[in-house]
């Protein structure tokens, strides 16, 4: 059933695999960046270094809710393995929403946010071990397309 | 362990009840938007009407990928209760991404996105029954204000 359209959007969508966990004792909240697949979906300059950079939103000054991964140049696969923690009860973590957007640096130093993928933590559960998953990522300019519509 | 901010913030967070359901048989992919919470921390104008956007993106030409409720006045809890189909395999749904939005038309007639929802469909089963869950809603400001960061 899959039109060309669809066919050629099916091999094009890329990914983020992420972990989380949540150690009540400590009131830490943990997130692992791990991998990013199927990146040349992105089109990213070849010569521009990415990273990954995590949100917890809304973001309180008192706390530290912003992280970035170190850079590297754009390949099909990327291994990340990076580890961020963070300190929240849990019933202010309930409230938040992971933002997790794949970034560059442009020439004139600004981030640019091109994909990105956006998670609900209002049933992150309590129950210590940590659940991984992979997210689709949604390229800003789809967005930028429905919002012009 | 709740900071000041934070209590403000947990009584704050408004939530969208949605239900999805993937029939495999007919290759038809159903959105149920059922509900809105806690909609005063969206802080809307109270004589301007609101309605939920849902996109499932990329959107592919061909499909018709974008829904909208109908309008109704802001209200603390909202009952929505629409129910949007779209035709579409099941392998190119988990390439997809859903945004849900809560919107509302500027004096200027222009569609504001003012809190969303973006739902990865990476993972969405083939289980034939409709599984459901609130998310919470994050208003676009927080987004702004790291972008700007």
């Amino acid at each position: 059933l899959l039109s060309a359209d669809e066919e050629r959007l099916a091999l094009c969508c890329s990914q983020v695999q992420l972990g989380f966990r949540y150690e009540s004792r400590d009131h830490r909240f943990t997130i692992y960046v791990m991998q990013l697949s199927n990146c040349s979906a992105l089109c990213l300059p070849a010569d521009q270094k990415m990273y990954v950079r995590s949100a917890v939103l809304p973001c309180v000054e008192t706390t530290r809710c912003l992280f970035r991964t170190r850079g590297s140049l754009p390949q099909d696969v990327v291994e990340v393995n990076e580890v961020f923690s963070m300190q929240i009860s849990h019933s202010a973590l309930r409230q938040k929403t992971l933002r997790v957007d794949v970034c560059n640096t442009s020439k004139s130093g600004h981030e640019e946010c091109l994909a990105g993928a956006q998670i609900s933590l209002a049933d992150v559960s309590c129950s210590e071990d940590r659940c991984t998953k992979w997210y689709n990522l949604l390229s800003r300019a789809y967005l930028r397309e429905i919002n012009k519509d």
